[in-house]
C-alpha cells in the first residue's frame, strides 16, 4: 500500500480540472493515503511546490473553472535529468504514486515518468478531444456547451442581416470539436485537418446552396488547424459574395472555450476518473490512463495513447452531412 | 420499403425532442421515404392531426426548449378501440410505422400498438432518467445542468448568511436526477426514493457534522418521490435549527428543470437517437426502443424496457457518500 | 477626516454585494483611510469580527454572488443598549463611520445607529426592490434576469403541452419585481400586493381568452405577498380548467432569484455606490443614504427613506396592461 | 391623427429590437392606428417590403435575439431621389410616419427622411453605445452581460496558467463598451481610442506591476477602434515577456457580442423606447429620437444627434482607474 500520492494537472487549461483534484484527495483520504497538491504542473515537481491536501482543501471548487492547483507547460521534462530532479523531490516527501491530468504532451510526459520507474496513473484533459484510447476528454463538454451557445447567437446576428458567418473553433491536429459542434448546431458547412480540404469553390457553393433554398444565414465551423486556413476563407469568400449571396464575417472563439462554470459532465467524468484514477495507484497500477470505454471510466495503457492521435467519428461525419440537407 | 412514417412526441417535454424531429425528418428525406408530423402526441393520431413534414419544416429548430410538434397525455390510449381509430387514420395517409417519443407511460403506449401490429420504435424522453434500458434519457442532460446552476446559486445564497437548503428536484419514482446532482455539486444530504429513508435525526445529523467542520451552507437534495417528502424534512430541520446551527429554507425547482435550450448532449443525443429510430423502422424492425447502450445507440425490445423501474447506480451512490466529506 | 471607517452587509444577501465591498475598501485606501470589513452584518459589530482590508482582500470578488464578508438577521439592533456595545466595539478599533449595505430593516437600523450619534451612510441592497427613495435596488437587475430566463424556460414547456403557469416570484409586500417581470416576458397575468386583487373569475377569464386566441400557453405572474396567494390562485385555476382550456401548473422560483453571478449592472451600481458611500463619509455625511435618483447616484436623507414603502410604478403597470393584448 | 404608421430596423443588429417592434405595434393598434413592418431596414421601403402588423405577429418575440423584421445597409439612401422612392412607397400605402431603430448612419438616414418632410421618430439601436443624446443605447446591456461572462471565463483560464490576456470588444469610434467592461470586471489595463494611447512600455509596466503584486493573471480590455490596435499591443507584449512575467494571448469578441436572448433592460429599454416613439409619431412629433435621459424616456431632436459622437464619461475612467490598483 503506497504512503502518499501526488496529483498535479499539467499543459492547456480545461472545465473539470478541480473536480479531479477533489476526488483524487477525498478517494486517498477515504484510503488512509496522503494527497499532496503539486502547483503548476511538471514545474512544481521540480520547484517543490508540493504540499498536503485534505478534505477541506477541496471544498467549494468541483464549480469553479480552471484549475486551482495551477498548470504550466515544461518543454524539458523531455530530459531524463530534470524527471529525476521530480523524482528526487518525491521522495523526499514519501510521495510514492502520481497522478497527471493533461492532454498529449503531458500524457507522454507522465509515460515517460512511468518508464523510469516510478508509478503513474495519466487521466485525459483535453477540450480539443484529440487522446487517443478514450471515447471523451476532460473539458470537451463543456467547450462544446460554450461552441454551441456562441454560434446560436451569432446565428441570431447571421439571420438579421443574411449573413454567412466563419466560425474558428479549437483543435490544432484534430477536427473533433469542429465536428461535434457542427452535428450539433447544424451548420452548413465543417472543414476539419482530417479530411481532404474541398475546393474552395465547392465551399462557396455550399454557401449558394444554402442561399437559394432561402437559408438567412450560413455558418462555416472551421477547426483552427484545418488548412489553408480560416483567413484563406473568408478572403474567398468575402471575394465571392457577389456569387454566394452572402456578406461575410468571421468569429474566432478562441480562449472563451476553455472555461467557466464545468458542465454536469464534465463535473461528473472529474470525480468518477479522479476517484478511478486514486483507486488505480493504491491497486498497484502504474503506466496506465484512466478512459471511457463504451460509456464507462476504464484503464488503457499509456503506451497506446501516447504518440497517436484520435482519430476522428467517420460515423458522425456521415450522419452530420445526411441531416444538414 | 415503407412508403411513408410518422413521428410524435408525448407525455411531458423534455430537451432535445426538437433534434430527434429533425434527425428523424431528414433521415427519411435522405432515404425517400415521406415522414409525417403528429401534434400533440397519441392526441393528434386521434383527431387526425397529421401533416407532411419537409427538411424546411425542421430548419433552426434544434436549438429551440420543449417540441414544436406538441405534447399530451392521453389515458384512453389504453382502450384497444382508441388504438384502432389512430391506426385507421395512420392507414388513410398510408403512413406505415410510427417513432414515439416519450418516457415510461408513452413506452408502454408504443409497445401496445406494437401488439396491434402496427411498426413502432420507441426513443426515451424522460428528465427524470427512469426508463429501463437505457443508461441515459433524453433531456437529462439539460435537466442537470440547470439544477446543478441553481445549486451553485443557492450555495452562494446559503454560504451568505449560513443556512442550510433543502432542494427537491424532480423524479416521482426514480432518484437518478438527485443522486447525479448531489454527486455533481457535493450536496451534504441525498435522499432518494430507492432507498430506506434514514431517520430525521440522522438527516439532522449530518447537518450538524458540517456545521461542526466550518461549513458555512449545507444542501439537501431531495427526489420529489421521497418519502416523508420534502416538507416532512424542512419542518423537522426547522424545529431543530438549535441543534444543527443552521436556519433552514426550501427551493422546489419544479418546472424550471424541463427546458430551455438543449445542452450539447441532448442535441447530440436526440441527433443520433432520432436518426437511429428511423433507420430502424425502415430495416423492418418494430416493438423496439432506440436506447444509449454502453455508451451507443442500440436497439432493445419494448418488452424489455415497460413496468420495470430503471435501476438506481449503487456505485455512483457508494461513491457520492465516500467523497462528501 | 475619519480615521477608518467599516463595511457592512445586512439582512437577505443580493448580487453586487461583493463590488460595494471592493469599491469601499479601494476608494478608502486611495483617500489614506483605513478600511476595516464586519462579519455577518450588525452581529459581527457586537461579536467583534472586525478586521482591516487591503487592495488584495478584495482582488476576485467582483464576480461572486452572495457576500463574502456574511450577512445575518438580528432583532436585537433595535435595542439601544446592543447598538451601545457595537459603538464600543468599533470605539476601541477607532473606526469612526459606517456603511451598510441592506434592505428596510437593515437600513431602520443604520437611521437608528446614525440618531445615536455615529456616522452612518446606507446603500440600498434589496431583490424586492422595496426601498424608498432610490429608483432602483442592488441585486434586482440580477434577479429580473434569472426570472427572465426561468419563465423563458417554463414557456418552452407550456408551449408543448399548452398549459398555464403561475409563477411565484419574490416581494413580500412589494409587486415591482413581478411587475417588471411581467412587463419584459410579455405574462398575461401580473398579480401584486398593490393593487385591489381582481375576484378569481376575472384571472380564469384573462386566462380562457388567451385559449381563444389561440395562445398554447398562459403565464400569471404573482407577488409572493399577494393575497390571497399563490395557493388559492392555483387550486381555483385547477378547479377551473374546463373553463379556461388550460391544465394548470406552478413554480415558485424562490431562492434561486438571489445570487449567482452578479450581472453587469449590478457590479456597475455596486461599484459606483460603493464609491460614493465612503466618498460621503469622508466628506462629513451621515445619515444619508446612495441612491439612484434619475439614472445617478446620489445621496438622500435616511429619514425619508426608512418606515415607507416604495410605491409601485403605476405608468409600467398601464403599459404593461396595454401591450399585453 | 395618423392613420398608418411603419417600422424598420436598420445598421448592426443588437438584442431589443424585437421589443420595439412588439411594443410599437400594440401601441399604435391600442391608439387605433395601422402599423407596418418594414423589412430589411431602408431597402424594404425602396423594394417595398411593407405589410401589416397585428397582435399576433409580434407574439412570442421578444425574449428572441436579433430581429425579426431583418435589417440590412443602404448606402444609396443618402441620395435624395432614392428616398422620393421610399416615400411615394408608403405613401401608396397611406403610411403617415415611420419608426427608425439604428444606430449613427441610420439615424443620419432618419433625419434626412424628416428634411424631406416626412414624420420620423428614431430609436438609438447600437452596441458600440456611441450615439449621442442618449445615457444608453438599445442593446448595450446585452453586449455587456456578455462581455462579462467571457471575461469571467478567460480570467479563470489566464489564472490556472498565469497569463496576460488581450481581449478586444466592439466600439470603432467609441471606448464606451471597454470602459464598461473594464470597470465592471477589474480588467488590469483599458484602452480606448478617447484617450490618447500611453507608449506600449507605459501598458507593459501595468502588467508588471500586476505580476509583482501576485496576480496570478492580467486582463487587458481594447475597443476595437483603438490605435495603433489589438496585433501591434499583442506583438509588443509577447516580445516582452521575460519583463512582465506573463505568457501573453488573445481573444477578439466579435459577433459573439451582438446577440443572444435580451436582458431584462434592454427588454424593458425597447418596451418603454418603443412604445414612446409611437405614442411620439402619433403626437405630431417628427425629427426626434427617444433616448434616456437622467433615467427616464425623453425625446431629444435628431439635430443634436447626428453627426456627433457621444463623448466617453471622465468620471467613471477616473474611477476604474482609482478602484484598479
Amino acid at each position: 500500500m503506497l504512503k502518499n500520492i501526488g496529483i498535479l494537472t499539467s499543459g492547456g487549461d480545461n472545465a473539470g480540472l478541480n473536480a479531479v483534484i477533489r476526488a483524487v484527495t477525498r478517494t486517498g483520504i477515504a484510503r488512509n493515503v496522503g494527497v499532496y497538491g503539486v502547483r503548476r504542473g511538471y514545474r512544481g515537481l521540480i520547484e517543490g511546490q508540493i504540499f498536503p491536501l485534505n478534505s477541506r482543501s477541496v471544498a467549494g471548487t468541483m464549480q469553479l473553472g480552471g484549475t486551482w492547483l495551477g498548470t504550466a507547460r515544461l518543454p524539458e521534462w523531455q530530459e531524463p535529468k530534470v524527471r529525476r530532479e521530480a523524482i528526487r523531490n518525491m521522495n523526499r516527501q514519501d510521495i510514492e504514486g502520481l497522478i497527471v491530468v493533461g492532454g498529449n504532451g503531458s500524457l507522454t510526459g507522465a509515460y515517460n515518468l512511468h518508464k523510469d520507474g516510478f508509478p503513474v496513473i495519466g487521466l485525459p484533459g483535453s477540450i480539443d478531444d484529440d487522446v487517443n484510447g478514450t471515447e471523451v476528454c476532460l473539458g470537451v463538454d463543456t467547450a462544446l456547451n460554450i461552441i454551441i451557445e456562441a454560434i446560436d447567437r451569432i446565428r441570431d446576428c447571421a439571420s438579421s442581416i443574411q449573413r454567412a458567418f466563419v466560425v474558428e473553433v479549437m483543435g490544432r491536429d484534430c477536427g473533433a470539436l469542429a465536428q461535434m459542434a457542427a452535428a450539433a448546431t447544424g451548420a452548413e458547412v465543417c472543414l476539419i485537418p482530417e479530411e481532404k480540404a474541398p475546393p474552395m469553390e465547392k465551399i462557396a457553393q455550399a454557401l449558394t446552396n444554402a442561399y437559394t433554398k432561402g437559408k438567412p444565414h450560413a455558418i462555416c465551423i472551421v477547426a483552427e488547424g484545418w488548412k489553408p486556413g480560416t483567413n484563406e476563407l473568408v478572403k474567398y469568400l468575402q471575394e465571392n459574395e457577389e456569387i454566394t449571396g452572402f456578406d461575410v464575417r468571421t468569429t474566432v472563439l478562441g480562449y472563451t472555450q476553455r472555461g467557466g462554470a464545468p458542465t454536469y459532465r464534465d463535473r461528473m467524468y472529474g470525480t468518477l476518473m479522479g476517484a478511478a484514477a486514486c483507486q488505480a495507484l493504491l491497486d498497484g497500477e502504474t503506466g496506465k490512463m484512466v478512459a471511457i470505454v463504451n460509456g464507462s471510466v476504464e484503464l488503457v495503457p499509456l503506451e497506446n495513447v501516447v504518440g497517436k492521435l484520435k482519430p476522428i467519428s467517420t460515423d458522425l461525419m456521415k450522419l452530420y452531412k445526411e441531416l444538414d440537407v
